[in-house]
């Protein structure tokens, strides 16, 4: 059995600590791959301090790996002993229901995912804070050779999370487009929707950011903080998503669409929303949300940000600094992704 | 000038009243039609009774107007003396902007409303509970030759309210559609909902007009007084277009979408909702809003009832009735449109 490093959290308020895990030999549709870079997702934080519910402990998180293939099972094709190969937020789903055929894993009742759930083999789920991982190949995306693994690691849940509402929505030339937030989700979002051709801006809560996100492809940049600026911004945009988990002003932010346009959410905020119907009726405007994507688009947005030149703007850390980078993703300082280096696991 | 019979009321708690008005003139791009058959709408009396903001009095609602063509200015050719011919909710646009341009005529910003608003000579605009009116060709719609008059006139607004987001948002066969409430709007949606080919359920407050609604084409009929209901319908259907206004669950009824699908509102509830943005989120779930729709596709919806057999169900009344068919319509007594015969005024 390959034994991987990783690193392990024992309680919502413990420190991450080394262990010693074991990952199972690849079975015939499976790959093993050495896990180089692992991503920091706001989630992980969420899941791991019990903030979305209890959870099991120990546990190891992380769903945005980036390694090199190391082992194939006999029966696969698509990968090969030293490709290089990521993982997302899940690792399998049933593979024949209407949602698996239709391109939608991700919402498969049977979907398992990377960590904090329970494997077909009846066993916990352990994430992407280690040294290797097996998977089955058809769950493992082909990373393209023009980005660097620690930086294509936060595409496999930052990029594509705002690669699927921005696709399915319309984000192209002649289109307006506001990314809200700009932290690791928007900061692959306000890249992916200026390579899609849209003109895109960002509305974040300050203007802290602002130059980098013009760097990223903005061409307009807004501060809620300033006041007035939803209200300028009225039945400007055709699309706005949303990456904040923080609570909006909704009907304001409705206010800022034109006639039929779409603001789509991907953060998940704590607390319900109010929004008033007749925002949305007299405008036909449209209030969505959405979660990451199947794996054929997860590829296809990894291919695209291959051909694009596009990639998170990372920071690499060692395996001692994850407490002290959860705290600082917490408050913003993250510029835009944690990433880290397994070698250090 | 032609002089017309119609019925005003003077203030949010009077009665209807005979008067007489003048209507233009019909200009070069004109028509006149004798008003036949007049539907009486909800909002004219969310309006009339001050419930969505001060109005000026007297005022003579209506816009679900279904008449014959009696004069036609120099220039118009789409129209003869002798027309089956229809006006909705407005009456004149730009006609250049980008939402003209674009066949959103209801949402320029220079739409005139059939009644309650300032017609191009600085007029108020006097509705339809009227024998005459004169109106720009443009926006006059052609009833089909099948579809009596008086079951014409409450598409011109209860069709075509719902016409727009069961087709937009893809009823079709194959899908699973569910309509909430069956008044005046929601039994126009069973009809067209089932005639577009979707399995079409009803979601209704208990099941009274459960034989109506199957009559209609619904194949399905929930009632939410039954415990559990929206529970059991869970991930059910495609699209749920809402008629109705008041307070909905709609957490709840958002779970009752499929991943992907709709919930299309087109009730104008008076306070904000509460929403659970993760819902949305947890199967790419989508809130919308849904407002009339332009001219071309106000035609098609005619066009679509008359090759169908589709009409509104209703209950002819005379003008002294109006009074009491407003209390009917808001204790849900109306089978399903109260349509005033013009002959009575």
């Amino acid at each position: 059995m390959p034994i991987a490093r990783a690193r392990a959290i024992d309680s919502p308020t413990g420190s991450f600590h080394p262990a010693e895990i074991t990952r199972r030999e690849p079975g015939p549709t499976e790959i093993v791959f050495e896990n180089k870079f692992a991503g920091i997702c706001h989630s992980d934080i969420h899941t791991v301090r019990q903030e979305w519910g209890p959870i099991k402990y120990p546990i190891v998180p992380g769903h945005e790996l980036a390694g090199i293939v190391t082992q194939v099972g006999s029966a696969v094709d698509k990968y090969k002993v030293g490709d290089r190969v990521g993982v997302g937020c899940y690792i399998d789903s049933c593979g024949h229901c209407e949602l698996c055929a239709g391109g939608q894993e991700q919402f498969c009742e049977e979907a398992i995912y990377t960590y904090n759930d329970t494997g077909r083999d009846g066993l916990p789920t352990v994430g992407g804070y280690s040294t290797l991982f097996t998977v089955e190949a058809g769950y493992a995306l082909r990373i393209p050779d023009s980005i660097p693994l620690d930086a294509a690691a936060p595409l496999l849940c930052a990029g594509i999370t705002t690669y699927a509402p921005l696709k399915k929505w319309g984000a192209a030339p002649g289109k307006r487009v506001a990314i809200v937030g700009m932290g690791g989700l928007g900061h692959m979002g306000v890249q992916i929707s200026a390579a899609m051709g849209a003109e895109t801006a960002v509305i974040s809560q300050t203007r802290s950011k602002e130059a980098d996100g013009r760097r990223f492809g903005a061409t307009e940049y807004y501060a809620l903080s300033e006041p007035g600026t939803l209200k300028k911004l009225r039945k400007s945009f055709d699309l706005i998503v949303s990456t904040v988990s923080a609570e909006l002003d909704l009907d304001a932010m409705i206010g800022c669409l034109k006639v039929g346009g779409a603001l789509v959410n991907v953060g998940l905020p704590e607390h319900a929303s109010t929004v008033r119907l007749p925002n949305l009726v007299g405008g036909n405007r449209i209030l969505a949300g959405s979660q990451l994507a199947g794996v054929a688009e997860t590829q296809e947005m990894l291919d695209f940000c291959g051909e694009h030149g596009l990639a998170a703007q990372v920071e690499v850390i060692s395996a001692d600094e994850i407490d002290a980078a959860y705290d600082k993703v917490v408050s913003s300082q993250v510029r835009y992704r944690y990433v880290i280096d397994t070698s250090t696991i």
